[in-house]
């Protein structure tokens, strides 16, 4: 789909899009024009006016959105960190397929296009208590399939991910990123019960040690801990990034796979919102260090971009107030005193 | 649409309808055969069993919703406590007819009939800082409006309301109510400039002064500070429980205009949900008073059902996960270790 690649944006050889104060500003004028006291819609209007800074608009549109889940293997599952078998990853890819889980009934509710994107399901990264969870090679490839994922025709980009154990990755990639203690920081992920919690920390505790906290580079922290689908969706924020198409990461995992970012440029998330807080302990730790405040809170813990998609109809809210509303003087309604 | 009167039934004549435990816990085991961790769908498996029970079926519905706005006018807005003139009330009545208004936009984005019903609005409440805003038999004929509004074929009845200075009216209700004091619980409602807080304050105090703060009769109350919007709310409230219909209140004016219904009995506010969390610091209060807990917090403070209707969309993400997502024996995953 596109000719570039993650290598070279990552070497800073490639501009990315910049927000637009200009149409923001425009956006906001309309807003405080619109027949209801200023501020009145709250964060739905701080969400227009950002969607038309990132489309670079007047009336920003959630016509055309796209979904990507990305689902892959880990080799840290067969450690027993996880309530679910490794092959629960195809499983679901292929409900995915079929229609039955969550993720597709939300497509439908909020009309919004939904792609999965398996990555090498056959090939999980290698349990990465004992050694790098990919080679850098691999890393890239899987932060290439993911920007190569993205249309540049898009006008919102939800991102979400399936792969059983994915959590202890995220978790260790987290506490490397912020400099944490793994404790704090490591959730019960999709069940996982809670005697078998402590030999989740110890795993992820021996992964940091092995591979230590600091990192220079965004592949080098995907190879050391992977994920494959984690590494797409960082991938598919750069490709967002560069076409100026705002994102929605979805919970967790999400949210880790993006953290990365900030090691190559500190404002690479400006164009994503952060759809929901998850239950898992480690998500506010993220969200508090990225500044950044989800959109909703309703105690999910699922993945699939189930939260992103939700999202997305605040979002559409935030949309159709601000572009379908009479102002005070079409309406012809009195100013305030 | 009903021959039932309101008064019959806050005099204990009619029985009112009770939450099915048997639909809950059906709906119970359906969620957990679901594929998905046990929970992991969070507030949106609570709201499915709820919608279950309230609904007295497996698989509970959102496909004939109902938008009622009531509008009124107070008699207490000439005290200078509102941002803007009472004839915003009647503009905006007619700029919702025509489609204009933010809960148009909303309505239309998430499928919801929306039905405006103003209530005499020639004639104000009178100003309860000096006098009863209404009379009983005034305020009787209010709730029974609201009352009458409500079909019983609906699914979701989602309440709002418009009044200028209403915000007025509910902070004198819910001071009462929960024996408050005036100041903490008192905002700038549409935007009020900080300066005139304190005349929004001495108004209602002094109304709190006169009328006092002990009511046996809900009637008593709207009676005391208005309006005829909050009094048909409550009317409303009273019949989608006759008929078992779940609701969804807005903010601040429709969550004061419910509370006042556990004069009448405790639990007649089981089948309603809060929409979102007002930045008005009344609603803060009265939500924690009646133990509820909000679906959003979008900063909203607008009114007109815009965040019950934004909610809306929550709940309907509840019913399609619930009704449409395959269980793990259909799907062929393998269930937890």
């Amino acid at each position: 789909m596109s000719h570039q690649s993650i290598k070279e944006i990552l070497n800073g050889k490639i501009s990315l899009k910049h927000f637009s104060n200009y149409f923001a500003n425009c956006a906001k004028h309309r807003q405080d024009n619109l027949i209801k006291p200023n501020g009145s819609l709250g964060k739905l209007e701080e969400y227009a006016i950002w969607m038309a800074g990132w489309q670079r608009t007047r009336t920003p549109t959630i016509n055309n959105p796209l979904c990507l889940v990305f689902a892959a293997n880990h080799g840290v599952a067969n450690r027993g960190v996880s309530a679910y078998p490794q092959a629960v990853t195809g499983q679901m890819v292929k409900n995915f397929k079929e229609g039955g889980a969550a993720i597709n009934q939300l497509c439908k509710l909020a009309n919004v296009k939904l792609s999965v994107e398996p990555i090498e399901l056959e090939k999980p990264t290698k349990d990465f208590s004992k050694e790098s969870a990919m080679t850098l090679a691999e890393t890239e490839l899987a932060m290439q399939k993911g920007f190569d994922c993205v249309p540049n025709d898009i006008d919102l980009l939800i991102l979400g991910e399936m792969g059983i154990s994915n959590t202890s990755s995220a978790t260790a990639i987290s506490c490397a990123l912020f400099n944490q203690k793994v404790d704090g920081w490591t959730g019960l992920g999709t069940g996982l019960k809670s005697k078998n919690l402590k030999k989740k920390i110890s795993v992820i505790t021996r992964g940091l040690a092995l591979h230590g906290k600091k990192f220079d580079k965004v592949e080098k922290i995907f190879s050391a801990f992977g994920g494959r689908e984690m590494a797409a969706i960082a991938g598919a924020i750069v490709a967002a990034r560069l076409y100026g198409i705002p994102v929605l990461l979805d919970g967790f995992i999400s949210t880790a796979s993006a953290a990365p970012l900030t090691i190559f440029k500190k404002d690479i998330l400006n164009h994503c919102l952060i759809s929901h807080l998850s239950t898992e302990p480690g998500h506010l730790g993220i969200i508090r260090k990225l500044k950044k405040d989800p959109i909703l809170n309703l105690k999910l813990r699922l993945g699939e971009a189930s939260g992103a998609v939700i999202a997305t109809m605040i979002l559409k809210s935030a949309i159709v107030t601000h572009n379908g509303m009479s102002t005070f003087s079409e309406a012809k309604v009195s100013k305030k005193k």
